[in-house]
This record gives structure tokens, C-alpha cells and sequence, in this order.
């Protein structure tokens, strides 16, 4: 059920409603818009009756709601979701750039990175201090060492910190130190994981699964958001197909797919989702060429040493390059696309 | 490195090579096979050097190991391993049925079936305590009271209890209440998990992911025998694939791949690998004459008033029929295939 | 339309209403089943009126068919096709198998398989001449010169001959000297060729593309049957997916999904269907196991020096050893098993 | 074997070289490039002796070649190929686009699209006169009536014409009627009709197969060409994955991958490769912004009402908008981008 107030409707009148959502036993979830704020209703094991609401002071309509997501779609919120990320916004006007090494290994590695970083229009900075490695005997991270130098990155260089945790210790560590916290593919349907991230107050990037279909991602969203933490943006790095020249698949067309059904942020990350230095800057300039709100990728000083993902990180010159190509199309289509 | 013991080696050599394994801090996995020990060693960064096992009593063999996984290799342990689960057994010569319905939820159902299942050759009962769910609006399980009455169907049935646990908690519930922890197919890459289940000393049941190669299946288990359990049962349950017949395409041919690179057993799940309900007798006999060492069945009194997946449970007496027709293929296969 | 006649209609009846289907300018395409004759209608654009047939003698009724298929249906067929090759059938209550090399190579490699082969209970023998290859530099096949040596095959051992063709020409030549038209999975949506193989008499064996849906893989035969030819074998022969364990994914599924929806046998291809030679007799009990009606087996007296597809052959002693092995699944599942 | 000539190598040297290949039983491929002329090697079942030519006067070097592929190769032409298609070209520094009705279906609708392309920077039109349907009952095209058409479209517009042929005839009717042979993604692997095309002397547009890896894309244009046809535009249409949100997932990443391999153009097509009307444009302006050399894009009058594939097709409002969207981009990436 998803109540619509009225563009005249006072915050009383908005309270009144959530009252009676809450004694109702349900969970209410407002979401202020520009014109008017609407409120979803979950926590009901059925239908819920209507009658309730419609006839309340300030209530437009009282909409049942019969797809399988409620919170993340465009009828309770017509117009884009702007998340703020630290001091800056991810969903705006502005394309989002977040960049960095894939995982964090030294001082000296990090700190070269995010001047690099510092230099472009990059607002974001990237560096995995947990990381999820397909073998027990690879490289794990730095753990909260590495969360103390991002933090350190932050008061350094003004860049705000998005970065990954695989269970509630690391969401904990997270929150503490950065200001966007990361789920990584592999956790896209680890649903307890998801209601624990759905508990903090920090913006969550959700990354695609590498096998989900559209309905799955979003829902994986809709489990965060109905914890009451609706600050989530959306990443798609490549799904897993038959194919091998690229390591996967990127699905660019999830995006105008996104934007057509959620007023969700989506970003895009040419890194993973091609595993291939040369292919980073085209696949890069064709995700916001598609309309991303953002890119999220990786940068090493030198990528031939790196612990981990070496072949896909480009050097600060290949970055800087990339990040002036994806501003000129930016500006180009700012005025002509969607 | 791998150090395999002389037929002879007494337990004193064992237990000498096994303290300069601690003493260079690293970890020895001992595996006692029919002939010889051998022990693996984890949790070094490059090489270990051979010298230091080549000249000791008791030392056959020093090898280097360049897979990526090492615990669940045939070099480490030429025999297949027989699982001890409850009281019986999952590798061994009998085909090891798992059979119940997929969520638990009320004592009568789950009694009904439960004496469905005691009246065939299976001698594991399953049911889900906590379910992941792709919408946050669906039945999520009944949590502690499921495992309860999964202990009340041990004791009055005499079946061996395997569920699913999908969090650190669900896990402490798991090894208190059940036999075998389930590890599901969208937690296969959990690694935070992988580690957790992989300090209990009970056995686990884990399940591919939807789009998992088999060197990231095996290197999940990899992850949890890392961790000192090598009660590992391995579980196909179908890919991800275009094709829509099924809810999953069966990829069978994992199980001759298994059998040739691992000591471990592996099962298949021809409810949650097709999804339909015509098909899981079919595939069910199928993954017996592939070789696979057992099955896993949904099976529900009321398959039409499911909570979850009703569309491909069986009846009990669908379920029986499976049960008789598998048989006859493991008992002529038995003489004759691998 | 599907015209269903009565158990008691006269051939005159039948003929009677095929000769109005034609003066409407469509095409009939009769089938005679075990209790009663259906008559399928193609040609037609839209849809027809079944009042031209409702009340004419012998006829019980007259259906409107509105799945994307008619003649493949069991709508149209109930009972299983019972397909004639040579002196041999394939879809009856015997397993068919068809064994040979991949491809053609000499008269020595050709006759000393086929020597082997007809040790077995294999009634076919297979061998390409013309050979579909990924690149235009590799081994193209013998030509008419290799049909020629199948046809001493056939006359030499009693085997009946299956045979690839790949265009118009390979089909005359196929129709000339074989029994058994192939066409292979690369030309499984090449329609032009379906509609010219449609209008041979030879039986025709139908792969599964590798990419293909069952929907499309039923169409393609329908295509084939649209021209007049009713005597398709399906055959499932792995499918693209991620996996790299074995060459393809084999989806055996899909052999309940053809035996619930049509009339026509379908047989599975364990040596393309897993590229593997250690597979190919697990997944050959498996694809008897799920009910097929037939195995087709590369076998090659030197498997290390095959022009093509070496890695999968079988030894003659392996081969011999499968044999042996699916007869026995197959003679315990025939009084229990659909 | 690839012969690469001096710089400075005369007509004589060149033709020398051939008749010497021609003399050793193999097929020469010339291949003129800006600073000098390489000359391909097939035809030959091993490998060659360098030393035949290595002496000869003009002869800088002969390249033994390991890859799969030799004539689509930068080492045999380092420059990309710039294709002649009609009195346009694709491939060079303008944006090609290739826009028309999927099918043909009457000469109002044909007239009313091509007015509206011819309106457009759009040198190429498009239209199937022979549609390879999955459905032996759908409309299969207007055949030559339709290609007759299509000549008169180039007559009154001065537009190229591509369009497709599915066998032998086809082929005859298109290089008659058309500019450019259009081979569609079912064909891809049905080598008989690419050794066909590979005779004729019309640029040929080959689609990549829906399951087709780069490999196999790349080896199809190498059959083409190995028959003396060099004139290929590749084209990317979407492969087949577990994704339903897009008929076809486009693989954009391949545009670069090509790039980086051959000397071919490649475009995309973002109709086929969406099935959906509102990704239609995005994905077409990240075609562009990747480096793709044109696109193939379906124009439908009235889309509602189309014979075939309506659900894609832009209406001429929505083409002339994405017409102006993918200038813009590619007018500012040309002095940026590759």
C-alpha cells in the first residue's frame, strides 16, 4: 500500500497517517518529494484495507501496490533520488566519479593514488580494505588499518570514502571510518547482510550479482530500503555470460531500465565489468554516454604490481585522460538526454 | 606444500612434522587416508621450503602444490571421503537420500512428511528454518521454532537433520539444533560466512552458486576446510542459465569433474535444479547414474498450499515412486561404473 | 486447425477432408495414430473457420491451436513417434545408439571402428564428411568420397548410416547415400536448409542449437515437418554457458520438457555435449537415466590422432564398456520409468 | 605465412610474390596498405617454408602466423579498412547509420520511412526482404518484390540499400538489388552460405551469432574473406544471457576488443540488440561513445502496426532525436577518442 498526500498537505497530516500505520502494526516509509510526499506501508503479511487512509485530512490516494517492490519504485517517488555521499551528492546533475585502487596495500600506494585522484573531477575515493578473493590463500586486505588511511585520504585530500564490507564487523568498522558503504556482488543476495546495512545511517552502493536478473537487484535494494535506510545506489560490473574477451559482460542496458522503473542512482564499473585495461575509458565514456549517474573506477600507480586486479587498473594518466573523455560527453548530453 | 607420510610413519613422526609446521606459523591440515597420512599446509604467503620435511622420519614426500586449492585435492587424499552426518553417512557406498519440505512451516505438515520420508531408504530429513527470499515481503522462515520441531523429527524419526543457516546466528542455532549446516547457493561466495561455518565441527552441505565455475565451487570449500572442517558435502543445484524450461539448467557434468580433481562427495538437487515438479524424477534418476552420492528432494504434503516453492515438490507418494526408481539405478550401477 | 477424426472414420473420410483443405488453398498434413487419424492445417494466415469441417462424416473434432506449433504437438499425436532409419527404428522401447568417428578420415580408421561398433547393440553408425569447423583453414571433411565409404559401412556391417549435411548439395548427397540426414546445431535456425531438408523422404536428426530455447528448438522442427516430413529426431547436444568444465552445458531436462509437449524422440550427445572423454559414459548413463531414446557416441580407434575432436572419442574398449553400461540402466528403468 | 613488402616494393615485386605462392598450390590475399603491401597466405594444410620468399627483391619479411585467423588480422593490415558501400563508406571518419523498417512489408510504408531517414545524416537504409522467422508461420518477408523496392528507395533517395539473405538464392537476388549482403546472426556459423558470400564481390555486414565468442565472430569474417571477399563490417546485435529486462544483452565491449584485433569496422544495433523502443537510444549513443563505426537502426511509421518486431522500433520522431544525440557524441569524441 503506498499513501499519497496531497501537494497542500501539512506535516500533521503526515504524521497522522504514520500513526496509523504504526498502530496498525505495519512499518511506515515517507519519502518527501518535490510536489508531495508519499509514505509506503510494509510489514503487512496481506492486503491492507484502504478504508483507513482515504478518508484522512491531507490524503491524495491510497494506492495498492502489486508489484514486488514497493520503496524503490517511481510511484512512490516520481522524481530522482539525489544521495549525499559525505559532502557530496550521487543522482544529481553532476556525473559522479569515484576512483582508486582496487585494494588498499601501502601508504605509499594510496596516498599517490588519491592525488591523483584529487586532481580530477572526482569526488569519491575507492580502496577495498576487505576483500572478497575467490581463494582463502589470496591477498585478504588491510582491514581497519586501511580504514584508518582512507579516513586519512579524506582529511588529506577532501575526497569522500565508499568502500566494501562482507559482514557486520566490517559494515560496523565502515560507518565508523568512511561515508558510502559497499556491497559487493558476491553479497547481493546475502539478505541477512542486507537488513544489517539496512540499520545504518551511511548511503550503501548495492553492486549488481554477477548472475542477477533486474527484478533480483532491485529487490535486493528494497531489502535495504525497508529497513529504513533508503540512501542506496545502484552499480552494474558485469554479469557472467559464455564470453571471454572481457573477464564479464557489462548489461549497460540496465540502466535506462533502472531509471524507467526506480528513482534509484545508478553508477557503472568499467573496471570489473571488463577486467581489461584497454577497454576501461570506451566502456567508461558508453556508461555515460547510456545515461549512469556515475563511474566507480580503479586506478593504481602501478597496475603491474598490484595485489589484486592489476590488469584492469589503469595508471593516473590513463584515469585523468578518462575522466576529462566522460566529462566532455557529460556536457554534451546534459542539455539533448533523459 | 603437501607432506605425505610413508605407509609405516608412525604417529610420532606425524605429530614431529606437524609441530615444525606450527613452529614456522603456519597451519597443517592432517588427512588420514586408507595407506598413509598426508598433511597440507596453509596459511603461507610464497613457497615453504622442502628441506625442511624431506630429511625427517616418516616423510615420503615433500610436494609443491601450484593448483589453487590444495584441501580438497586427490593429492592430498587419494580416497574418497565418507561424511559422518548424524548417524549415517554421505560418500559411502549407499546413495544418500535428503529428503522434506523446503520451508518448515507447522508441526503437522512437517510430521507428515517427515513420516513419509522415514517410511523410504532416506535417512535425512531437510527443511528450511530460514529462508532466503528475493522479495523482503516473503515468508522468511520460522527461525529457532523450526529448528525445534527439526530436532522433534530426529527424535521420533531417527532422520539426520540438514538446514539451512544463512548468518553467524542461524549457524550457532544450526550446530545446536541440526546434524548438517546448509550452506545456500547465494551465500556460496560468502566468504565472512565460509570462515564461520568452517570452525563448527559439524558438517556442511554446500551448495553451488547460480553462476559459480567449478574452481569457485571448490575453492569455497577450499574456504571452509581452510578453517579446520573437512566435513564438506558438496551440492549441484542448477546454473543460470537463457533457458526458461526449467528454473535452472542441471549441469550434471559437474559431478565426473568433481569425482576426478576432489576427495569429497557431492550430491544434486533436482527439486531446486528444475523447478518443476514432472522433472525432478527424471533428473533425480539421472544424477544417480552420473554417479553422484546422493540426492536431495523436496517433498511436501500439499505441494498446491506451499509458502515456497510448491510448484516443484513432490508428493509423498511421487517421492516414494523416486526413491524405488532410484534405487534399482545405484544397485546395478554399483558392480559396473565408478 | 487440427482436425481430430473419429476412431470409426473410413479412409474416405479422411481423404475427404484433406481434399477440402486444399481447395481453401492450405496445406494438410495427416496422422495416422494408434486409435485415430488427425489431420494438421498449415498455410493459412489467420485463422479458419472450423464450420467447414465440424459437421462432416467421421470427423470428432476440430481444434483451434494456438501455441506457436501444431504438427510437432501432442495435440495432434498423442501416441510417441516411432521413427523408421533403414532397416532400424529410433523412439521405440529399444535405447537407439549411433556410434562412429567425428569425422571421416580413411578407410582403415573408418572400417576398424565400424568393426567395433557392430559388436555393440548400436544399430547406426555415424561419421562426418562434411564437418562444420570454426575456422575455414581447419579440416573441411572428405566429401561424397567419405559418403561413398558409409555406404560400404552399411552394406559391410548392417549398420544404417547418420550422416551431417550442411547445404543443399550435402543433403542431395546424404539423401543418396545415407538413412539418417543430420543437421547440425550451427544450422539449427538456418531455415532455408530446414525447409529443404523438410522436403526430402530421409528421416532427419535435429541438434539443439547451442543457444537455442526449447521453444525454438521445437519451432525448427516444426519447420522441418511443415514441408511434408514428419521423421525428426531431436537431439540434445550441451548448451553455451559459463562453465568451462566441460566444452558445453548438457541440459537434460530437456528431455522430459520434448516427451510432455511432443510426439517425437529425442536423443542426447554425451561427446559434444561435454567434450570430454572421461564424461561422456557418466552422462551417457544420465541422459538414459532421464529417458532418452537414444545415445549418439564418438568413438575413433586413435582418439590422439583425430583430425577433429580428439579430446572426446571414446576407445573402442571404452565405448564397448558404455554400451554395456547404459543397457543395463535402460532394461532396469523400461518397466518402471515412463 | 604473411609476406609483408618493403615500403618501397614496386608492382613487379608484388605480383612476383604471388605467382610464386600461386605456384606453390596456395591462395595469395593482397592487401594494400597506406606505407606498404602485406600479402596473406591460405590454403595451405601446414606450415610454409619463409625461405621461398624471404630473398625475394621487395620483400621485408615473411611472419610465420599462429593465430586462428590471418586476413582480418592488423598484422597482415595495420590501418582499419575502410568499406566501400555503394557511393558511401563505413568504417571511415563519419558515423555511419544504417536506418529502415525491420521487414518490408508494402511500398507506403517503405516510402514514408525512407523519406524520414533521407531527412537524417543516414547514408545506408535498411529492410528485410527475407526474414528469418523462429515461427514457420510468421510473415517471411516480401522476397524479390521487396528487394525491386528497395532499388527504387536507392533511386529516389539516393540512400544504399543493406539487406539480408538467408541461402544461395538470396544471395544472387541481394548483390543484384542491394549495395551491401547482410548475413544475419542465425547464419553466422552456417559456413556454406559464408563461403558463398565470400565469392561474391558486394561488401558484406556480418552479424555476430547470438552465442557466438569473439573468436568465432572473427573466424566467420575470416571464412568470408579467405574466399577473396575482404569487404566485412562486422556487427554486434546483443548475445543470449540469463537477462529478460532486454530481449538481447548488447556486449559493447567487444567494439573495442575488434578494434584491437582487426582491421574490420564494426557497428551495433541496438533494435535487435534491446528488442525495446525506449533503449533503443541510449544504447545507441553508447555504441557511439564506445568507438563503434555506425549503427543499425529499425524506423518503423507505425511501430504498433509493424509486421514484425514492432515492440523496437523507433517511430521517425524518436529516430531523427537519436540521429542528432549520436552526432553530437561523436562529433566531440573524434578529436578525444580512438
Amino acid at each position: 500500500m503506498l499513501i499519497v498526500m496531497k501537494a497542500d498537505a501539512t506535516q500533521n497530516d503526515v504524521e497522522r497517517v504514520i500513526g496509523i500505520i504504526e498502530k496498525l502494526g505495519f512499518r511506515p516509509h515517507t519519502m518527501p518529494g518535490a510536489a508531495r510526499t508519499a509514505i509506503g506501508i510494509t510489514g503487512n503479511a496481506g492486503a491492507v484495507d484502504p478504508a483507513h487512509f482515504e478518508n484522512l485530512t491531507g490524503v491524495a490516494e491510497a494506492i495498492r501496490v502489486t508489484k514486488p517492490y514497493k520503496l524503490i519504485s517511481k510511484d512512490l517517488r516520481p522524481e530522482k533520488s539525489v544521495i549525499k555521499v559525505g559532502n557530496a551528492v550521487i543522482g544529481g546533475n553532476e556525473l559522479a566519479i569515484i576512483a582508486g585502487p582496487c585494494a588498499l596495500e601501502n601508504a605509499k600506494q594510496v596516498f599517490s593514488v588519491a592525488e591523483a585522484v584529487s586532481r580530477s573531477s572526482a569526488k569519491f575515493f575507492r580502496g577495498g580494505a576487505f576483500k572478497p578473493r575467490t581463494s582463502p590463500y589470496a591477498f585478504q586486505g588491510m582491514g581497519e588499518d586501511g580504514l584508518k588511511m582512507l579516513a586519512d585520504v579524506r582529511d588529506q585530500f577532501g575526497l569522500n570514502i565508499v568502500t566494501e564490507a562482507m559482514d557486520e564487523r566490517g559494515i560496523d568498522l565502515v560507518e565508523k571510518y568512511g561515508d558510502c558503504i559497499q556491497i559487493g556482488a558476491r553479497n547481493m543476495q546475502n539478505f541477512s547482510l542486507l537488513k544489517y546495512v539496512g540499520q545504518t545511517r551511511k548511503p550503501v552502493l548495492l553492486k549488481r550479482g554477477m548472475s542477477a536478473t533486474l527484478d533480483e537487484f532491485l529487490l535486493a535494494a528494497e531489502y535495504i530500503m525497508a529497513e529504513g535506510n533508503y540512501d542506496v545506489i545502484l552499480c552494474e560490473r558485469g554479469i557472467r555470460t559464455f564470453g571471454t574477451h572481457a573477464r564479464n559482460t557489462m548489461d549497460l542496458s540496465i540502466v535506462p531500465a533502472v531509471h524507467r522503473l526506480t528513482h534509484l542512482p545508478i553508477i557503472i564499473d568499467p573496471s570489473h565489468g571488463t577486467g581489461r585495461n584497454y577497454m576501461v575509458n570506451p566502456m567508461a565514456r558508453a556508461g555515460v554516454a547510456v545515461g549512469a549517474d556515475g563511474l566507480i573506477i580503479e586506478v593504481h600507480s602501478q597496475p603491474e604490481e598490484a595485489l589484486c586486479d592489476g590488469a584492469q587498473a589503469l595508471t593516473p594518466t590513463q584515469y585523468l585522460e578518462l575522466a576529462e573523455q566522460v566529462k566532455v560527453i557529460h556536457d554534451v548530453l546534459m542539455p539533448v538526454a533523459v
